[in-house]
């Protein structure tokens, strides 16, 4: 496969508001998005730093996967994710190289992108995300 | 501050020789650099994704920083570095705005780099680096 950038670095907070406040006054970054997605049981907030985006995840469930992370882990970084231009077939390479994929198939995840996750069990426990962004 | 891009990201990994195979064969990525840091006991491997690296770091020794994080926290993430243009300038204002800081002045990183960490009980959990790339 190839990957062309780092799309995304998805961050585990507990606050939101605290950490969006925490990006913005202190590293002078720009939250220019804030969406809820209702699946992963998450609160989003946006950021752009160069080529790559920080996605800050509030957990809106302690039943969430987010949730379970903090209660596990504590804060801090959730995922990593690369962006490939044809998401289908780098899930087909992984596999074949005997890569434990979560997502067979890509899914949409938040800003409308196409989205598959490989499992940490065979990615040296980076919980890591591909994405095609088919819209660009 | 003002962030460019983000310089790398610290990956802790217990096997250098298992990951980098993962990072190359089944990503496709290539490891162009492989140093040991002494100070910070760790052998430590690069690739590049778009503007960003990854830093693939094994300890050399449990009681190093690495070791200690495999230890609590297991592999994953360790850390997020952004690359900024005037570093003392950055962390003269993040001291100013209550933020903990680990190192108070530059001081010098892998390949080459100005570096210095801000504390993560002042950013939300992510051990966050600023870098200064002077060279370039």
């Amino acid at each position: 496969m190839e990957l062309t950038h780092i799309e995304h670095i998805g961050i585990a907070v507990k606050n939101l508001d605290e950490s969006i406040k925490y990006y913005e006054e202190v590293l002078g970054l720009k939250c220019y998005s804030i969406e809820e997605v209702a699946d992963q049981k998450v609160k989003t907030a946006f950021f752009k730093v160069g080529q790559t985006k920080l996605e800050l995840l509030e957990s809106t469930d302690p039943e969430g996967p987010i949730g379970k992370f903090i209660e596990k882990k504590g804060e801090g970084i959730h995922h990593l994710a690369f962006h490939v231009n044809d998401l289908q077939n780098a899930l087909n390479d992984a596999n074949a190289k005997g890569v434990r994929l979560i997502d067979e198939k890509p899914r949409k995840g938040a800003e409308g992108l196409d989205i598959a996750f490989l499992h940490p069990k065979s990615t040296n426990g980076v919980l890591t995300e591909l994405c095609e962004d088919k819209v660009k």
